[in-house]
């Protein structure tokens, strides 16, 4: 639910926002966690990636999930049985994830777990392809899903989230055959709008990009890892209210 | 953008569009015309289902297209060339088309055609499964589309757009062998958000289903004009400033 005539409005939001983002990440770092952003339109494969994600990456690096959706712990329900924390945010009217709701998350992640014993964090937001990209929860990166299915023209139209990824899966590759999907125009699509993000061509069904997603994760780790030595400051230090 | 805490904000603002929405529909009612709201998330097929029902439709209905996106006039071109009055809503960073936006459209299509002599506006809401349900913009009937990769918990996770729909499309038939989404347990989970919704599967690339779509917009037409036996009252009546 929003606000959309009120310049002042939105700044003042946006900035009281970035503020808990940044508290957010600043607990991260003292954690020793580093944490994905997940966003895309709904369907576009967000759960099913992270079901893969978690099967394979959880034998090697400490994983949690903050799960995001309107109403319903059906993502959470099936991402709780690869036997990591999941913490379930229903933004009931909200349309995104913001820094607020990440943080009352991470309090309850705090009260059930250890978050000086993890690693990684995905946060999985609600789905939608246009304002999950304006809130920032306090990741280290953000990662965006465009399917295959969803057509060439998505990352002209809708801007602010092909800026604003770090990584771009593009997804349901499997059903390329049927599709008059041309990848190449997409991937040019995309890099009118970002000239650094890493693409990555997906299918959960086939497996085809998997490892090298499995890789750009392990990467963003260690590059987090390494820009803070003192990791595990203290596993005490409790999130401050925000 | 967004305002998610505020709940008197949010009351205030939503009443304010309802208000703006009912004045857009005293002017449809005025001029004659039947408004289709048409709402789904990036790429369930809003425009290609458009260029189907302008090809087939525009014979029999005078038509209009009021097309609602962040950016560019992608959408837009594509349907120009029906040679029906498309007139472009770019809403910036808001995830969704409201009131006020369709009031400029409407003075834009008041400037340049004669909307007395209309019968139909289809609004192409932003591609946007939250949002867009909340905001009536004066139409007479939601139209919501979900594509068939797009899983079968939608209307379980997206409740408020399921419940506000009068007619749900499911698209993208044609792709049905090549998946695992099961039809019935689609319509079923709609069922539980919706008792009173036209369900129809259909397919752009197939024509599967299409005409039983192009059936249910005659239907709403014939109605809409059976429930206002004045129709074009006068087609001078100036869109007042809201």
């Amino acid at each position: 639910m929003h606000q959309t005539f009120d310049a002042a409005l939105e700044i003042n939001l946006l900035h009281a926002n970035q503020a808990g983002a940044d508290h957010n990440r600043a607990h991260f770092d003292a954690w020793g966690i580093t944490c994905f952003n997940l966003m895309s339109s709904p369907g576009a494969g967000k759960t099913v990636l992270l079901e893969k994600t978690l099967a394979t990456l959880s034998s090697e690096l400490k994983l949690a999930v903050i799960e995001g959706d309107m109403t319903t712990e059906l993502d959470a329900d099936r991402l709780r049985q690869y036997g990591v924390p999941v913490i379930a945010i229903n933004t009931g009217r909200s349309c995104h994830l913001d820094a607020k709701m990440v943080a009352g998350g991470l309090h309850r992640l705090e009260q059930e777990h250890n978050p000086a014993e993890l690693e990684v964090v995905f946060v999985e937001n609600v789905g939608n392809l246009v304002c999950p990209a304006e809130f920032e929860v306090g990741e280290h990166a953000k990662v965006a899903l465009l399917s295959l299915t969803e057509g060439e023209d998505k990352p002209l139209k809708y801007p602010i989230m092909f800026r604003e990824a770090n990584c771009l899966l593009i997804t349901k590759m499997d059903l390329a055959p049927y599709l008059e999907a041309d990848l190449q125009r997409i991937e040019a699509n995309i890099r009118q709008m970002n000239s650094q993000a890493t693409i990555i061509p997906v299918s959960a069904r086939t497996g085809e990009g998997l490892d090298a997603w499995f890789n750009w994760v392990r990467q963003q780790v260690s590059k987090c890892n390494r820009s803070r030595p003192h990791r595990h400051l203290s596993a005490e230090t409790p999130l401050a209210q925000i």
